[in-house]
């Protein structure tokens, strides 16, 4: 027991629990909640539990959204014969505010990773081969360069290569204002393996 | 907007304005909270309700606790004339891990901050002021190393060096296991004026 109260430790514990958040982090954030304004410690529970309690998943692609229907699924505007499969709803964020992107997303919630036991029942993949029933043209697979994103990569295309609709892979290489230097062997391999022609 | 979800939104904010939570780490953590198991959501909103409510001060030294009194100010054990004057209740459980100062603490929450906007009487030092109309033979001071630190310090010595009490400061030089190289000329220039001779 680090302080002399209970439900303060208990906090200490919880906040403890997050990703990323050690014991120290923990403490520190602990502190701050119980010293600080009385109303903004009672709006961060409040939103926590509202989040939890309200979030949905679009119906079509599976990213968290409060209706029915993402924004995304629901335009018109958007092409919905190309599907762009993402790990999680950041990734699909990431490319919407490149904002080039005119066809719509599926969010897998995850990878495939038998390390961690996660396997094709636990990512959104069930949803997607539902879609894959429909008119589409294109499916651009856009999971990480992680051995997870691989890993479910190469089996997505495993499954849907018998389908006949298109499959393609996003581009991996050096990143834009990258240092070769620095830069991992293995993708530097792959920037080499995927040199276009000038 | 960067979910289709207004109570994620929220979430993300509320996290955002936790100490050293930027926006990235927000996101992810709004995103484990609202992925993850139910029940640890609710444990986690409710422990910050439950602690933000239920926190109360030692009415002797101010660290927080359950209590009245602190374990250690209601112990008979401990030599109540000699008060070691720290930061926060983290402090005090640092010098409480040592295990070797017998006597009590008192926890200012807090130090002088001009900067900050933070003054003597925004911290704890009315009650330690209090405390000294007592028994009290030692005054020890173990404030920060910081500007705010020192500044805290020197506002106490200047208060209570009239009242005869004996007042002292936690040594200040190079931490044991630090290499000389690498540590700050301030901190160096401090280690050569308190030292001891052999």
């Amino acid at each position: 027991m680090e302080y002399f109260s209970k439900d303060m430790d208990n906090l200490v514990q919880e906040l403890g629990r997050l990703p990323g958040i050690g014991q120290k982090s923990a403490q520190r954030l602990a502190y701050h909640i119980i010293n600080g304004d009385k109303e903004r410690a009672y709006a961060l529970s409040e939103s926590i539990k509202r989040a939890r309690d309200s979030i949905r998943y679009c119906k079509s692609c599976c990213t968290l959204t409060d209706e029915e229907y993402c924004p995304i699924c629901a335009s018109s505007e958007r092409n919905h014969a190309q599907i762009m499969v993402v790990e999680n709803p950041r990734d699909m964020g990431a490319y919407e505010r490149v904002g080039k992107y005119n066809g719509v997303y599926h969010v897998l919630h995850g990878a495939i990773s038998p390390l961690l036991g996660i396997g094709p029942d636990d990512i959104r993949l069930k949803e997607l081969m539902q879609r894959l029933q429909g008119d589409v043209e294109e499916l651009i697979i856009a999971t990480n360069s992680s051995l997870e994103g691989e890993t479910t990569a190469s089996y997505i295309v495993k499954l849907v290569k018998p389908m006949g609709i298109k499959l393609t892979r996003i581009a991996s290489g050096v990143p834009v204002g990258g240092d070769i230097e620095n830069i991992d062997e293995i993708t530097l391999l792959r920037a080499l393996d995927g040199r276009v022609s000038l």
